[in-house]
Formats: C-alpha cells, structure tokens, sequence
C-alpha cells in the first residue's frame, strides 16, 4: 500500500480524561450526567441548549476505543481533537491552564499510540487554544508556541466566538499571524449553531441543530472572515472546514454578489468571495456524492476568479482539481449506529459517497481517502 | 419563438399603490421613509432589523416600470408577488382586509398588463393570506378562494412564520389542503432570515442577512415542512423555493443522515429526506452555474429514493431531469445595478449562470427559462 492510498481521518474527537473529569464533575450544562442502568454506567453528555443529552461511554475517552473503531473501518491514520464546547464556558485563567494541560496530555495519548510506519503514528492531534473572553492575546500566542513545538500536534480546533466577538475580530491578528507562521491547521468546528427559536416548538430531537444550526454557524464563521479580509492579511492561513463547509459553497455565489451590490464592503476585498473558497481546506463529511462533487466544483472554480485570470467564467470546471483540497473525515464518536453493527453507517455513508463522485477518478478518491491529509498535515515526508 | 423559449421571470416583486401608501404613513419598521434631495423624492424602505434602508421609488410600485425592465431584460411573462413582509406586522382583522384588498388590486395590475398573445396576458401575480397571529383558519381558507376565482393570480407568496409557530405548525393543515385542491403554487420566501447577533459587531452592510440569512430561513421552513410531514400529508403541494432552496440542496444528505439517527423522527416520516426535495421546484436564482447544476443533480437523485427503485445510490444521476424543476427568476427591484446600465447585473448573472450550467442542453435551458413556469402555472394551453 502506497501512503497515497492510506486512509487518514481528520475529523475525530476526543474528550480526553482531565476533560471528562471536568465535565462529570460539573451541575451545569456543559456536563456529562452521570448515572447508572442494571448496575451499568449509563452517563449521558449535555452539550447544547435545551440538550436531551446522548449517551457517552469509553468511545469519547480510550484511545484503545479509538484504535478499535479505526480498526473496524480500515482507518489507518486519525488526526484527532478535542469535542466542542472545549474550553468556552471556563474563566479565561482556568481556560489558559487547562488548555495548556490538554495539549500536553494530547502530546501523550498521540505519543503513546501504535506505530503505522517506523516513522509514523497511528494518531496525531489539533491542540487547542484558551479562546475565551477576556484571555490576553499574549497567552493565545503563547499556547500557539507550546502547541508548535509538540510533535504530534499538527493543527489547532476552533469554535466560531474567538475572544468574545467572532473570529472577524481585529484583535485576533495576532493570533493568524502566528498561526500562519507556525504552518499550524487551523480546524474551524461548530458547537453552538443559530438561536434555538428558529427550530420551533415541534420535537425533532438533535435534527435541526445538527443538521441545519452547525453548518449555518461555520458558513457564517468563514463568511465573516472572508468578509473582514482576514485571507487577504494572512494569505497562507490554512483553514479547515468541518462538514465540508456547512452551506458555504451553496450561498458562494450569492454571497460575492450580495458584495458587488455593496460598494463598501466590496471594495476593502482584494478578490471575488468565491476566490477564498479555493484557498480553504473542506472535510469530506457531507453524506452524498453529488454534495461531494459540488465541493469540489467550487473550489475548483476559484481559478476563474485569480488575477489576471482569462477563464471564462462559463467555462466547464475541472471537478478533479478540486478534490486536492477535500480530507476524509468520520465525526467519530459522535453518530454511532442505532444498533450494534460490524461498521458505522455515517462511516460508510461518507465512504461511498467518495467513492460515488462522477468525475473523480481513483487517484482524486485516494487524495480525499488520505493522501491529501498526509500532504496537509505535513507528515508525507516522515 | 415557441411558448417553450419564453423567458418568464417567476421572482418578481411589487408594493402595490395600497401597501407602499401604507408603509409611508407608518413611523416604526417596516416603513418607507420619505424626504427629498436637491428637489426630487429621496425615499428609503426599512424591512430587516437594524436596517440602514435601500433607496426606493417607482420600481417597486409602478406597472410601466416593471415593464420597461422587462423588454430591456427580454424578459416575456412575468409572475409578480407582494414583497415582504407582507402583513405579518398587522393586527388580524386588519391584515384579513387588506390582503383581501391587495388581492384584488394586485388582479387588476395584471388584468390592465399588455397582453403576450391573444390569451396571455405579460403579468399573472402571486396573491397573499394573512397569515398573522391569531387569524382564524376560516379567514385564511377564504383568501384561498378568493385568490382561486381570480383569473390573473396562479399562486401565494408565503413567509415562514405561519400564524405565529411557523409553517410546521399543524393548525395550518387545513390551509395546506385548500391549497392542494386549488392547485395554486405556493411561493416561499424569507423575510426574518436568522438572529441577527450572529452577523457581529462589523459593518458588512446588507450582506450578511441576506447572503447568508435570507436562504437560511428558507431552509429552515422547507426542513421543519419535512420533517412535520406536510409533504406526506399533502403529495400535490406546489412548493416553490425563493433563492433555489437556500442551504437545502447542500445539507440535505446530512439531513437526511441526522434523520436516520434519530428513530423518533425516522420513524414518523414517510421517505428519506432526499426524496422531499424531488417534489418541490426552486426558482433558478443562485448567480453560479455550478449551484444550479447542483440543485439539479439534488432533484434528480430524488429517485433513488422512490418507494422500490432499484437505482443504486452510486449510480451517477441525470442532471438534465432536476431541470424541470427549476424556473427563472430576477428578484427585481431588489439588487439594482449601482450605476445605470443597461441591464441589471444580478439579471445578467442568473442568465449566464443557466447558459453555464453543464449538463444541460438547450431544451433544459429553455424550460429553466420559461417552458417550466408556463407549464407549473397552467399557462400553457391558454
């Protein structure tokens, strides 16, 4: 097997032991309810507003779990990280020193992995950063530093609220400077969706904020960073879209044609909106081939849109180049099957629709597979 | 030219003489809010929350001038609506006449349009319900006939908060079978789009709410419809999507996903979620070709998902089939060209957007253009 055609899965989290500590030990949500069942320990994990909670076990904490579910689905390499909400509803001291510790302790669950080659691991990890409100910027910087100097740490997982304010905030310069610098992979990931109104009085369980409010929130995250020209400042941040960019390549049209009609805010962006999406790194975790396909349509559009381009902009895409940009992704622990099967549908789902593309062909399905992945997060060359 | 390459404009809006008189004597949002520069009227709509308005004038109002951009567009037949918010800010009894008055009045803007050919007339209409809290069902199932006996109006327009509790709410099953019998196509379109704490503290002007809000709040209203089984319940309902479905066609396989790991929900709905968004039409309005094939390829794929097929879901989908789902649309007055041109560049876009769309011959293009509108409004064989 050729490193090319491993599979590599850069959406996967964990909730490491200190954490789960943390969340069992607390009475308000975020919390993980414990409670037992027949003798059994039947904890329950509430993360979102009026969260019925789901139940939680070994899977968000034991990396032999891990291990054992990668196993099952032919997983050869996992980048993981740590589940939202992270650090957001601690005090930004706390958040600093805890934020320090779990990078540590992730160091160590990577380091303590089983080796895939004599120069690789099994698991590699995005630390995290104490973005809170109130954190100074030199303690951001600073968890950068740690972050970029542990060696199983390739990348760092976001939510959208940055210190207070939304990722659009100046204040935050600093910190995509350093991030830029460091070559880190920024990992844009949800947790908090859209007002809770808007799902209305229907019971349709986690359904509408899973599958609406978290790809709304990370398409309004990347808007407003586009819109604040935060990619025009730091060209070569590199950003990682969680469930293939939320509805981000859908409204991209729409969204740079909304900025043509608003002189001002067209005027302070150096390109087109749809030329960013080019530049953006977008997981494979959408559940559908022609989903997929578009994705990749959309990045590969961005070329129309370079300076001093001459492709039409009616000019047929080539749906291949496009995939260079799209990483396998599984969102493990979270959507296991309703009942105990040999492999996870949501697993196998994303799997085939990869598979599905029309106008992928085997070397652009082994890019998104895992070949990408081990280019992006630097680890081909080990 | 043949009936099929009429190019008929089915997103279309107009404050009829009645209603922008009425936004004039009002002093809170909505409102138009009149002053004069150097002479002239200088008047400005406020429709969204923290609105800094939009300049307006005959456009919006006067039937010469949604004419005039009709030859210049070559566009042929146009199906106008009242644009939001419609009533949604009156008292009920208040709204109940006034939409049975702007009804009427909207009958007689058609009626007094030039005619396309001996049995055509250049402009049919959408009429309005009043849909607001707390008017009765009754009042609402007597707008519908009204609306059904009048020759010039083929359908409503409809925001997404119902009487209150939003479309999915089931008090309004009633409305949704007259509106079935009566065959009227029902037009959705956002007026709220989400909280807008989420656009931040920057000044991105209208761009956030409406790129990204507008189409988020269509999604949401067609997701909870889904869900609540309207579809199931009413099969030959005529839902037609403003902005072509919003964020819809790109979440609907994690929809559809998050659907399958919630049994409570699985098990009340009739389909996958998928096969909804084959019964429903989208207006041709979302300025890349790219997006419109794939909203294409989204209808298309609906039967996959039909009762007993036997299309595997890797099979590649027939594109050219979405198309006759899909209309062409000019969201005229809204997104005017900032220096007077010749044609309006949000109008140009759409066009070229279809003409790019790869996948589709001339036949599908044709449709997009008129021969779909013509045919969903039963205007063919007049």
């Amino acid at each position: 097997m050729t490193l090319a055609a491993r599979l590599v899965d850069i959406h996967s989290h964990v909730y490491l032991p200190r954490y789960a500590a943390l969340l069992r030990a607390r009475t308000t949500v975020p919390r993980i309810l414990t409670s037992s069942r027949d003798g059994k320990p039947d904890d329950r994990l509430l993360i979102l507003d009026r969260d019925t909670g789901r139940p939680v076990g070994p899977q968000y904490w034991d990396r032999d779990e891990k291990i054992k579910f990668m196993d099952r689905h032919g997983i050869d390499l996992t980048v993981v990280s740590s589940a939202n909400p992270w650090l957001d509803f601690l005090p930004a001291s706390e958040a600093q020193t805890l934020a320090s510790q779990l990078n540590e302790d992730l160091e160590q669950y990577c380091a303590d992995s089983p080796s895939l080659s004599p120069s690789l691991k099994r698991i590699y990890g995005f630390g995290m950063l104490p973005l809170v409100p109130e954190i100074s910027i030199a303690a951001l910087l600073e968890a950068i530093d740690q972050i970029s100097k542990l060696s199983y740490l390739k990348g760092i997982i976001m939510g959208t609220r940055g210190i207070g304010k939304g990722l659009d905030d100046e204040a935050l310069d600093p910190v995509w400077a350093a991030l830029e610098k460091t070559g880190l992979v920024v990992f844009l990931h949800p947790h908090y969706g859209v007002n809770s109104e808007e799902w209305g009085e229907k019971n349709n369980g986690h359904v509408l904020p899973l599958a609406l409010g978290f790809p709304f929130e990370t398409t309004i995250a990347t808007t407003r960073l586009i819109l604040a020209g935060v990619f025009d400042r730091f060209p070569s941040l590199r950003l990682l879209l969680a469930h293939s960019g939320g509805a981000l390549p859908q409204l991209s049209s729409r969204l740079a044609s909304c900025i043509d009609h608003d002189p001002v805010v067209a005027s302070r962006l150096e390109h087109d909106a749809r030329w960013y999406l080019g530049k953006l790194y977008y997981d494979a975790i959408a559940y559908g081939p022609e989903e997929l396909g578009f994705v990749s349509d959309v990045i590969a559009r961005s070329q129309r849109y370079e300076p001093g381009s001459s492709i039409p902009t009616n000019a047929p895409v080539d749906r291949a180049l496009g995939s260079k940009r799209m990483l396998f992704g599984t969102d493990h622990p979270f959507f296991p099957p309703l009942q105990s099967t040999e492999k996870w549908q949501s697993v196998v789902d994303n799997l085939q629709a990869i598979d599905a593309v029309s106008g992928w062909g085997q070397a652009e399905k082994d890019n998104v597979h895992g070949g990408n992945a081990l280019s992006l997060f630097n680890l081909i060359q080990l």
